[in-house]
């Protein structure tokens, strides 16, 4: 992290609350010159921007906030640009690679990982993901929803424990139903669910329930809906998937 | 965290270099009485554990780890159980619960999560995992080898970006090729693969290939996997997951 001048650092800023910073996320926060990002995002870290350039943008503007931060790479400024969670889990990493690319700036990208929002709920919520798992993103923005049908119906039909990116917002209100209802053609109704919702910040909300009753739930565009497989228990209001020591050690 | 007496905190610390080690898993390592964990853990972060009691154990000794933690957490002992990556992704967070539910000991555990294996290969290659993705670990220790073949063949089938743990050990040198096979009943042979072997460490190697190729190259237990979907492409020695945005916004 030497050269800083004319690069993009794309910065993962974890669940939210400034203990789940890495040092070098801060370390890139702290000697960018220009801090690029949504304004959500940057409150939520807002006692590490004092005395910085900030371009802040909409949530649905994030081809401008690329392009604006190539440009100012471009001049040969240093940018972080802030992404809330893991900006290499559906995040801003690809799309950041992709401007710069296609604008021809030969701006330099370091993409510097946080702490994603499967990591954050999983830890919230017990032990969900200790076996194979598979991430769906219910967002039809930019994905076809035959195509998040069939990768639904795949994971649940092969037992995989499944994470639910963007599970519901204003314009998509029953995607969460929908998935639901292909899951339940292949697992049981007591399938155990966890729901969380702004993990690890102030309005944190946990619940733990399963496939039927999962309907009653608030659902919202902060949550992370994963579903267990068909070996995931309860136990004290946490969700266990077992790795399988437990056949081989006798726990 | 206030009340530390009888808790495990189950810590990830990341990649391995202490500059993706976040402020809250610090202060876990630091306030605990007792760090237990397993050896070459415990040397990436030998600079946090001075003047600790510290437990060591072998690799595959998880069992015996889990068990000393508990009871020493039962005497009243504060114990920070250190993982690398994350310990709710594949790691000790599931077992560590396990082990505190059968012993009946009242413990309190606490997760904190770290920078997982995905999300720091990820980082590492560019943007691979913009789009939907499956992570499947190779080992058979404790997974039936049909059951890691049938999630093969589905996530290759619907399209996963497919994140391979464990590709590679002495009792299985073959399963990585096997899981190559089944992944190219699916896919073309120019489809993107990604190697990473010791992300963020010295020693750190990465690669970008195809599924025709990837059989060259260096692959061992320290090694992730990422195999792109069918939009992936390669860029600069990186590989790159489309999101859509190419055709929402003509970039």
């Amino acid at each position: 992290m030497d050269e800083i001048n004319g690069k993009i650092f794309v910065v993962g800023t974890g669940p939210g609350s400034v203990e789940h910073i890495t040092p070098a996320a801060r370390k890139a926060i702290e000697q960018a010159q220009v801090i690029v990002g949504y304004g959500t995002y940057l409150d939520l870290i807002k006692e590490l921007l004092a005395g910085k350039e900030v371009v802040s943008t909409g949530m649905t503007q994030e081809v401008d906030r690329c392009r604006k931060a190539d440009e100012l790479a471009h001049q040969g400024k240093s940018v972080a640009m802030i992404c809330g969670g893991d900006p290499g889990v559906y995040a801003m990493a690809g799309l950041v690679y992709e401007i710069v690319r296609s604008s021809k700036s030969l701006v330099t990208v370091q993409v510097i990982p946080g702490i994603s929002a499967l990591n954050a709920a999983a830890s919230r919520l017990g032990a969900p993901l200790m076996h194979d798992f598979a991430c769906i993103s219910l967002s039809d923005r930019l994905t076809p929803w035959d195509v998040i049908e069939k990768r639904l119906n795949a994971a649940a039909a092969a037992d995989f424990v499944i994470v639910l990116y963007n599970p519901r917002s204003k314009g998509r209100a029953d995607h969460i139903n929908k998935a639901r209802d292909i899951i339940l053609k292949h697992r049981t109704r007591s399938t155990v669910v966890g729901i969380v919702t702004g993990a690890m910040r102030e309005h944190e909300k946990i619940i733990v329930t399963d496939l039927e009753h999962m309907r009653d739930s608030d659902i919202d565009m902060q949550t992370t809906v994963v579903i267990g497989n068909s070996n995931t228990f309860r136990w004290n209001d946490l969700m266990i998937t077992p790795r399988g020591y437990e056949k081989k050690f006798k726990i």
